[in-house]
């Protein structure tokens, strides 16, 4: 497997691809997709309100920078240069001050969206600064909310408001949505989805990080219409809060809820994760999806993804014709 | 003069020049110094307890990073990449929240010092994106205070500490120290001025941004044991409060006094400023320098230097034999 590294001669995929998701999830498939295509694009939810993310969004009214610059950070050339500058911008503050918790990077990505009013040429910026081997783009031009509907324990529903609030609720998620419902999408994020050769959605947190996307009206329309092929790559276990007790074949019902109108191409799950694969490969027919089982995970029994196992399963699978 | 841009052919005078201040008039010399000579090093106060610099020392307890990133700003490269991070490192943050005033370059050296535990490897990694024209160090690896002893409008004697605080006091500056008063000077600072062709002291807050070097024991036995040539170069008005009433040959006495070993070979000042050019001859040949009058105002009546012309005039002092 050569195609892992970046060496003289680039080996890498002549393939145009595009990840959606957020946090954990998108920064380990980006740092899997690096290795293995040439032409990267990551789209990013920007509904977080916790944490400096949250802080900043308050103060500046802008959109939560954290994602993006964990995709940023996940994207850095390999050399001393990009990781150097990947760690500053993943360096968090730890005083007893106001500066406590934030995030290098975040206030680096704030400064310059109010010194060029830009998001994507700011972006763009810090993606030069880190030798970037890609493009990270935010799924919307405004900062959004996630609300949920769910089901608490005695029964009850309730209206749960917040990414951090839903990611954590002790109610069974019924339904996730978007405030406002229509954001403006990220123009660049459209183009990019149009010319892929493939989009991946996933992994990460389900209904806080993966599936906002297809609640972006124009989003979601660019995804069911574009000719790229599609992939999901679910998680290696389900989330506390939002997924509690979810299946494999719960996580691609709920996303395919969300965009009944999307045909997948392959699904992505680790085969330590399956107990029923006739019932995920049922789920699969279902959106027109091949069912490809690799090893991906991490062996720390972190639910993470290798990064490396990731690399090999991508170059694997997007070589598909 | 063509010594002034940055062309295919480097056609800089090619000598080490170490220039020592802090604030506005360091950033000013510097920026005239880096289309004069090929290899330059800016030595700065540590001293500064106002701002965001203030804020950070007292939240770090780290070296006050303000007056060093305004040099930093100042050596960047004359093209898009360079102007554009200098912009950046001197934005600042105007909110009504917790980051209200700080300058993100303050910011991300703090973050580097964290990250490294290395100021001079900290500042240097800065220069390096911003592709600086030179290196830029402290001037002691601990923050330090200014105290003065100052006479009252009432004729009594009082202690002032803090360099906003001496900078602005109504008292008429006696004399001034550091606190702590023999601080672990910065080693490359000491080894620059060692090796340099010229070391060039001023223009800028006389006695909280250029006398403070003179205060630092090992600082000042490297300024009056090297081999360099020393310039002064003279402010073009009196600070309201630190120097009211100055004339240019008291600023030369005041540094003279700060240290009375050190002999100089140029004070440069601009002749609007000078109402007794005899009395100021008279001072230079006290401390052994030959009076160069060159025209370096600014144009718009401020009081700081202009760029273009502080270049020309170091251009023609600097080549002095």
């Amino acid at each position: 497997m050569t195609a892992l590294g970046r060496h003289a001669v680039d080996d890498r995929l002549d393939l145009k691809v595009v990840a959606l998701g957020g946090g954990h999830g998108l920064a380990a498939s980006l740092s899997g997709l690096r290795r293995v295509v040439k032409d990267l694009t990551a789209v990013v939810t920007v509904a977080d309100n916790g944490g400096s993310s949250g802080r900043l969004r308050e103060e500046f009214q802008c959109l939560p920078p954290g994602d993006l610059r964990m995709a940023l950070a996940a994207l850095c050339d390999d050399d001393d240069w990009g990781r150097t500058w990947a760690d500053v911008l993943q360096y968090r503050f730890a005083t007893r001050g106001q500066m406590d918790e934030h995030a290098v990077g975040n206030l680096l990505i704030v400064a310059l969206w109010e010194l060029l009013s830009d998001h994507v040429g700011g972006l763009d910026l810090v993606g030069r600064l880190l030798q970037a081997q890609g493009r990270v783009l935010p799924m919307a031009e405004t900062p959004l909310d996630i609300t949920a509907e769910v089901e608490l324990p005695d029964g009850r529903r309730a209206q749960v408001r917040g990414q951090v609030e839903v990611a954590t609720t002790e109610g069974r998620l019924l339904e996730v949505a978007l405030d406002p419902a229509d954001p403006a999408p990220c123009g660049e994020a459209l183009t990019a989805i149009g010319e892929a050769d493939w989009v991946v959605l996933g992994p990460g947190s389900w209904f806080t990080s993966v599936i906002p996307h297809l609640l972006v009206p124009d989003l979601r329309a660019a995804l069911e219409q574009t000719t790229a092929r599609r992939m999901v790559v679910l998680n290696l276990a389900p989330q506390t809060g939002e997924t509690t007790g979810f299946t494999p074949e719960r996580h691609l019902e709920t996303l395919s809820h969300h965009a009944p109108g999307m045909r997948l191409d392959i699904v992505l799950a680790d085969p330590s994760t399956v107990s029923d694969e006739a019932a995920l490969q049922a789920a699969c027919e279902v959106v027109g999806a091949r069912l490809v089982l690799a090893d991906v995970a991490s062996e720390d029994g972190s639910a993470r993804h290798d990064v490396t196992k990731l690399a090999v399963a991508y170059a694997g699978a997007l070589a598909t014709t």
